[in-house]
């Protein structure tokens, strides 16, 4: 297995990663990169990372490189990687939009680089909120290409199974597909339900009254921004075919309720219950 | 304290309101008021009740009758109740819309009518599933109108302390503006979720894939389709402003996402998280 391992992007998700690593590889080296000064200096403190770098050419004999910065910082890194490693060095990143971004970073770093994305993660931010079992008995996506070096798919693939995930492939454009629809939807539904409060709000403080199941509803509009920012203009095309089709449904509910049809309505919340409710299965 | 309570629809609340009741008022009788035979039989069976009636005509000698079901039925309930109890009973209950539907069931029943509104729920239904702390530490809103009689309103406030909550008087109307906003509109905005999913849904399920916080985030679109068809149509103005101004809010995030309006974007995304993390405060 891996003996030092680089994690660019030392964040709450950089910083689970490093912890779930030491603990399922003894002895493993775990660089910390970030153009965030405090964020390194946090992670030394909290013994998440051995060693902290402000800059990628620093880097030396590295087996693998974790990139878990937002997800527009890919490229640049990317290009900056591909000067200081060598070729044996596998690339594999834990960002939440992959598609034409892991050919493009494909077409920079070459076939050891292998595109991934854990299905885990909570509305924390930061390195100091780090989770080591985060990925215990979560999937992982892996997004090979046909060009992707099968050696280093297999290393990524049995490390993230040491973490304790479920390893799955998929196809980087379904992936895009898939999650624009499950889990970038869904946050961008929650953005916007509160900035729709903030309108709405009047001469009351609306958000004094968080009833049953708002604060659960809405957890995940307390996301960290720039992390969603890129996410939802790097997966544009799925993102906004989403909320196209959740409008219409939107839509269709609106009218239900504006004439009073009640039997439809009914029929609308009880086929949204059930789909619901497998979910519990 | 009453002797005697009343409650008309057995379910997840008139269940939960029993249960709390029975332990914070020792000696109350508990009768059970249904049309549906199976859950009185439930209720009888968990003693969440001490005796069943499918009829309202049956009630005699009752201090309270406390309204536990959707809230489209409380009208035809209202005149019911109105041929069988005497001046001395208090009714109230526990309705997600107050508004005109307060005046109206006043004008039914009389001053001693207190509209309330216990802000506790989950998505649960079902006599089965009540609990008997659901409403502790929980609001309770009072809608009292000018006519509403002093020592009803005084003895219903007194009952839900007892019960545990935290009582606060609101105007009938701005009641339903509030909960309008942060209540029906994420239920309206859940529901609309799972059928926007249905729609989206190709070949892949997408309901294998509910990842982080998507559980969560859609738990209350689990919620009783008879009890919020009801919500929606008795609120109707307040649900659907709410669903208008909500959809603003998003065609503005898909303006910022289409157009690549990174600084706005961020902001609009940073201005959600901290109301959202207020909350937590």
């Amino acid at each position: 297995m891996f003996k030092r391992v680089a994690i660019v992007g030392v964040g709450f998700m950089g910083g689970s990663f490093a912890l779930a690593l030491r603990e399922a590889v003894k002895g493993v080296e775990i660089l910390g990169v970030d153009i965030n000064p405090k964020a390194l200096e946090k992670a030394l403190d909290l013994k998440v990372i051995d060693r902290a770098y402000e800059r990628l050419d620093d880097l030396e004999n590295v087996g693998l490189v974790v990139l878990a910065s937002p997800v527009r910082t890919f490229y640049n890194i990317a290009k900056s990687l591909k000067q200081v490693l060598d070729d044996q060095t596998i690339v594999t990143d834990m960002g939440s939009v992959k598609g034409k971004l892991v050919y493009e970073l494909e077409n920079i770093l070459g076939k050891k680089f292998v595109g991934g994305h854990p299905i885990a993660g909570t509305e924390k931010s930061g390195v100091e909120n780090s989770r080591k079992d985060l990925f215990k008995g979560k999937r992982f996506i892996l997004t090979p290409t046909p060009n992707t070096d099968q050696e280093a798919k297999r290393k990524v693939s049995e490390l993230w199974s040491l973490l304790g995930s479920y390893v799955e492939e998929m196809d980087p454009y379904v992936h895009d597909y898939v999650f624009g629809c499950v889990s970038h939807l869904p946050h961008a539904v929650a953005f916007a339900l509160i900035d729709a409060l903030i309108n709405l709000k009047k001469d009351v403080d609306l958000f004094k009254y968080p009833g049953a199941g708002f604060r659960d509803f809405t957890r995940i509009a307390a996301s960290d921004p720039i992390m969603w920012r890129d996410i939802f203009l790097e997966n544009k095309e799925n993102v906004l075919t989403a909320i196209d089709v959740y409008i219409s449904s939107l839509q269709k509910l609106v009218d239900l309720i504006r004439e009073g049809r009640e039997e439809e309505l009914t029929s609308y919340l009880k086929e949204a219950r059930e789909h619901r409710l497998r979910l519990e299965e």
